[in-house]
């Protein structure tokens, strides 16, 4: 099937080896140590290839391969089978195509970066699928970095990367020491707490850093000390708290609408 | 011990096939067979024992019995080791104690409840998840019923009940044939899409119907021509699309900042 191949994919099949090696990749151990992650899905992969992440290796069923267009040369291209795909795939139902990215290098956060910007910053978020659905939403509404404590979920994880939607691609996760960072910011700093100010009254500048807490136990006590504009998202007072993605999500549509204005 | 129990409660060993058919209502078959759901976690079971529902019996570790006060006569009670929660719960972290609930009678959706009031129409919502995370933000914001198109999620689901937080005791959901359901329908009805108003400047009113369709395919071609008022949520247009659930709070948000106004 020589003459079906585009010159530049290298087509192989896989071996033994190569399937335990992706398989690896599930577990957060092995992608710290070969600094590669997996992303699944023809939107995701579609989405890294245009940004500045280095994908590694793509493995496809024969029929995903059309949907492959102006792949760079240097990404190498397998074919798959299902038997093999269902092996190394992180999903219950996989999406026929499957890459390895590199782990970028640690990138500095720049501080002058988070000037007349919001960001994000996460407290101990302990669940991969609300990392993932907040990086998605932040994406939405056009925020370009979060900031996650050093207890945060692994944005690797691939519960994580797959709840991104392929937004993973364009927003810049930042793991830092917290407290050590918000020593030298300058910048306001809004808390998510059920204690806070309606979000309507807090009067959203240009510029600022969001915190958002723990599933159950919020934003921890080292953090609390350096917010100085906690704020409150109005409800009807039946239940006693939101999910994290769901209160970031709030949040993030309230300060772009005044960002609009 | 008998002296530490209190007269109300009947505390027994569990048998080998009582922990089987614990186990068998994970599956929704058995749920369905037995007209019973689990739930876990003392915040849940304390907002179940004050609401409508009938919980059939209760499974605790020792050091979890103090924390139930006033428990109705007629549930049974049933001390249980780590080993035996490990083996009937859903969680890969159990929280020490979990309970048998009846499946509610199927209450008729009285239209006339629909009046004066906003309420969320899932149209094939998929994911356990994002229903137990909607219900659970309908619920902050006072909603009070949620309606289902019949392919959308079971509620029973462990993991719909988990992500409610105790909020299904308060939400009532409704399974309906959507189109026969618009069919006689009279309020106005809001449909979240990608090419709708801006929900800013919809001008919500006082009542409502308010679809959101299934995570992939949207809202389905059936439900599409009831919409007479289509809303999107303004972004920055990064990114193509929000989470069902997300997408369901920002407009929860919205609408409750415009009643209180």
């Amino acid at each position: 099937m020589q003459e079906k191949r585009d010159c530049f994919y290298k087509l192989s099949m896989l071996s033994k080896s190569q399937l335990g090696f992706i398989k690896s990749l599930h577990q957060k151990k092995y992608r710290k140590e070969n600094e590669l992650f997996i992303i699944e899905g023809i939107k995701s992969i579609t989405e890294f290839i245009s940004s500045p992440y280095d994908i590694q290796s793509i493995y496809l069923l024969p029929q995903y391969h059309s949907l492959l267009t102006g792949l760079p040369a240097n990404i190498k291209l397998f074919e798959v089978n299902n038997a093999e795909l269902n092996k190394i795939s992180t999903l219950q139902t996989p999406q026929g195509i499957l890459a390895l990215v590199s782990v970028p290098k640690n990138s500095i956060l720049e501080t002058t970066q988070l000037k007349n910007n919001f960001t994000l910053v996460l407290d101990g978020v302990q669940d991969p699928g609300n990392l993932g659905t907040i990086i998605r939403t932040a994406d939405w509404f056009g925020f370009k970095r979060i900031i996650c404590s050093l207890d945060t979920v692994e944005v690797y994880n691939p519960k994580t990367v797959q709840a991104t939607m392929g937004s993973l691609a364009r927003i810049n996760v930042y793991y830092q020491d917290l407290p050590l960072f918000f020593k030298t910011n300058k910048l306001p700093v809004y808390g998510a707490l059920l204690a806070g100010e309606s979000m309507y009254k807090t009067g959203w500048g240009k510029e600022g850093l969001v915190i958002l807490g723990n599933e159950g136990k919020g934003i921890s006590n080292e953090v609390m000390p350096y917010i100085n504009n906690p704020v409150h998202i109005p409800g009807a007072g039946n239940t006693e708290s939101l999910n994290v993605a769901i209160s970031a999500a709030i949040l993030c549509a309230d300060i772009y609408r005044n960002l609009q204005k």
